[in-house]
């Protein structure tokens, strides 16, 4: 399993266009889940059902979840915890009343040893009764708290995915699972960029308040301009680049340890829950 | 009167052994306030009572009250509004049960017309009925949330003031106050500077959160190394400079507007209250 195939795993093709539309007409998370369920919807997930939470989703067997657990609860800006299922259950009720991980994101890859195998609509033919989802924070919840706040997000005026880069800074290990802490780009006045830590602050569930603002050599990022992941975006002259921990930093851990089996969401394809975005404020 | 003879209106030769000795020794805010009230203490406040709000202070004669009001109506940031008192009115009951404007402040300086003509340690026999006290926020309460949580403070390591620029941002002008932004700067790595703006966003009654940071070049500032008021500071390769709005733009409008009577704090000697910084935190 390459680290570039994950390149867009926790973030999505964001357009401007998509944001406005998404916002209009699909905000009744149940029918988009049914859409989802049956196969009908196996797009991304971006803007769809703009206030309530998304999740990047890892599957794995039990015997790694004690470790991937304890990796998440060393490296909480990465890896923010929305749920944990019990082993085998594919039910997650503290996301949504009738929440199955087996058919509810619209498109899944499952992975043996580190290599991809399949890319379905749903997953009910790998379930096994070993498996823990851990469903963890995304993005998507603070940039819709941005753009309430009426700052602008270059990527998704562009239309292209965040810019997303391997830093030199180590995650805390834990068991077979260690690697580098994964950051995604935000440009911003530096006006903006102070709004931003301000607004971010209050979701740490969903990565929260940037690790990293200017600077970028000071973690490793030599050229802003060569994103390991996702699309170039530029900063102009007058703006700051702003890094914030990124959903990626635990499928390219994840990939790393080649486990047996796992099923993540396919890139952009993510987890919509019925919990709402405002209800993650601090 | 020039704009240097307020260079360091509301800052102070802050040191680090300073803040020590104060916080270990000098915490009855009654015994320090009797000593500055009998003349017996008229240095600076640096430190004294570190957990008490301390405020810089303006004296207008009542005709030019409602457009200073107006000012620091329209400019928060620079102009954070404590106390307004009642004309003639040397009692500051929403400070501190028996504070007196004309005796508490450790040193004031009297201006007439712009000049500076007195430097007293009370201001009882240039007081008149007509005069109105405006008590406005100083960092000094942010700056121990800043050392309470750890971060370090050049300046005070240094035993310099906090280096001070005018900015090409122009402040709302109201009646006859109007002129530039003054900023104060504080180096910080790019993860301090995160947490500086999260600790200081709590306290908008005291400048709140940083203005700006990192390209001074943005606000017109053209030399860290020459600030305008207060001493140079070195930001380090790995840090970034962050600005805030500074209790020397009051000082600095009213100076040019050169009132027939205006009576400030004498620089660093600044009112300590009843008020606890913690209270002012949101």
């Amino acid at each position: 399993m390459a680290i570039g195939a994950i390149s867009s795993a926790s973030d999505r093709p964001a357009s401007a266009a998509l944001h406005r539309v998404a916002a209009d007409n699909a905000t009744d998370v149940g029918a988009i889940r049914r859409r989802i369920r049956t196969g009908t919807y196996r797009g991304h997930t971006s803007g769809l059902a703009p206030r309530h939470v998304q999740a990047n989703v890892v599957i794995l067997p039990s015997e790694l979840a004690s470790d991937f657990l304890l990796f998440c609860q060393r490296n909480p800006k990465p890896c923010p915890l929305l749920a944990v299922s019990e082993p085998g259950q594919p039910l997650l009720q503290a996301l949504g009343t009738d929440l199955d991980i087996r058919t509810d994101v619209p498109r899944y890859r499952v992975w043996r040893d580190g290599t991809l195998v399949d890319e379905p609509t749903d997953i009910g033919r790998y379930w096994q009764g070993d498996l823990v989802t851990f469903a963890i924070g995304c993005s998507f919840s603070f940039e819709q708290a941005l753009l309430d706040a009426g700052l602008p997000l270059r990527h998704v005026e562009l239309g292209r995915n965040v810019a997303m880069y391997r830093t030199s800074v180590a995650t805390q290990p834990a068991g077979r699972f260690h690697g580098p802490l994964v950051v995604s780009m935000r440009p911003f006045t530096p006006a903006n960029a102070i709004r931003a830590v301000q607004i971010t602050s209050r979701f740490p569930s969903v990565h929260g308040a940037p690790v990293h603002l200017g600077k970028p050599e000071l973690i490793g990022i030599e050229d802003l301009g060569r994103p390991d992941y996702g699309d170039a975006i530029p900063v102009a002259d007058d703006e700051l680049p702003v890094f914030w921990a990124c959903g990626v930093t635990p499928q390219a851990v994840v990939a790393e340890a080649r486990p047996a089996i796992c099923i993540t969401h396919a890139p952009g394809c993510m987890l919509i829950t019925d919990r709402l975005n405002h209800e993650l404020a601090s």
